[in-house]
């Protein structure tokens, strides 16, 4: 399964691509959406959405995984913040994705083991994760990598809560 | 010149499509695009988006104007209208149009003259510029009528400054 993760924002969106062959996790490919400040925000919006249809096109991930936003800015940033996310998912829906979201608690939460983890002890587990030489920069890729390690993990938890399930059906 | 108001939302987004014809403005077609509810996020966002290209398409307007948001509401509701506009502008900038912001301050001393007028004033206004039997329903289809006024004139009061400005130029 390939999941594409983001970390969404209308200036810097990162992203990540990774496979999941069972327990193992592979980096296909990651970096950063970068949009033109000078542009008004519909040009820089527009720009997000070519770059990940392109990404989308290129990868053909069977999943999308935003990070669900903080709520401790000002409205008015999240509201230019929540323009890219539509984007961004119009994007992942329009290629008949699934999307996900996960809150920044339920991303330490699965990568590194509990809710407050610093971002630095992420990066390193991200690294490990995907096997990586280095920490990959800047902090936006390291964050959208993470999301879609995050995926990975709640979509095989469930997977096998689901498997469960029926082997209990079958034998009861 | 033919400009569409928007006044976005998840749920509703009103939109009004008005003529302008020197002083005259003239309604051609106004209504709410509604989403359904059950559907996850990222499908209502596609709706909207499906939407608004049918009508830009029908209606081949020139200009998008959309209200600025309220700063008054919560982070949550401003990040989850914030992705409606993020498709809206989408939808727009794709499409060629000029795009543009009001605030509701705006909107208000452009239709009725001064900033802290009612909103049944705004609507009583918004009847009498464009003619109409009687108030636009609901209140989005409305709202989304003032703001497309609201572009007409500062739009006329724009061109009008550059043809002033031009006169002075060759005349002095």
């Amino acid at each position: 399964m390939r999941i594409l993760g983001i970390d969404p924002g209308y200036g810097r969106t990162g992203y990540g691509v990774i496979d999941v062959y069972g327990n193992r996790l592979q980096a296909a490919e990651y970096g950063l959406i970068e949009t033109d400040a000078a542009l008004p925000m519909e040009r820089r919006l527009q720009q997000i959405y070519d770059a990940l249809r392109d990404i989308i096109a290129r990868t053909s991930p069977e999943r999308l995984a935003l990070e669900q936003l903080f709520f401790n800015r000002n409205v008015t940033t999240a509201i230019a913040v929540g323009q890219a996310r539509g984007v961004i998912l119009l994007a992942g829906v329009q290629a008949g994705l699934s999307c996900a979201e996960y809150t920044p608690m339920q991303v330490k939460q699965s990568i590194v083991g509990y809710g407050k983890a610093e971002k630095q002890q992420i990066q390193e587990m991200v690294k490990i994760f995907l096997n990586l030489a280095q920490v990959p920069k800047p902090d936006d890729v390291a964050d959208a990598l993470a999301i879609a390690i995050t995926d990975a993990h709640m979509f095989s938890f469930q997977t096998s809560l689901e498997m469960r399930a029926k082997k209990r059906g079958t034998t009861s």
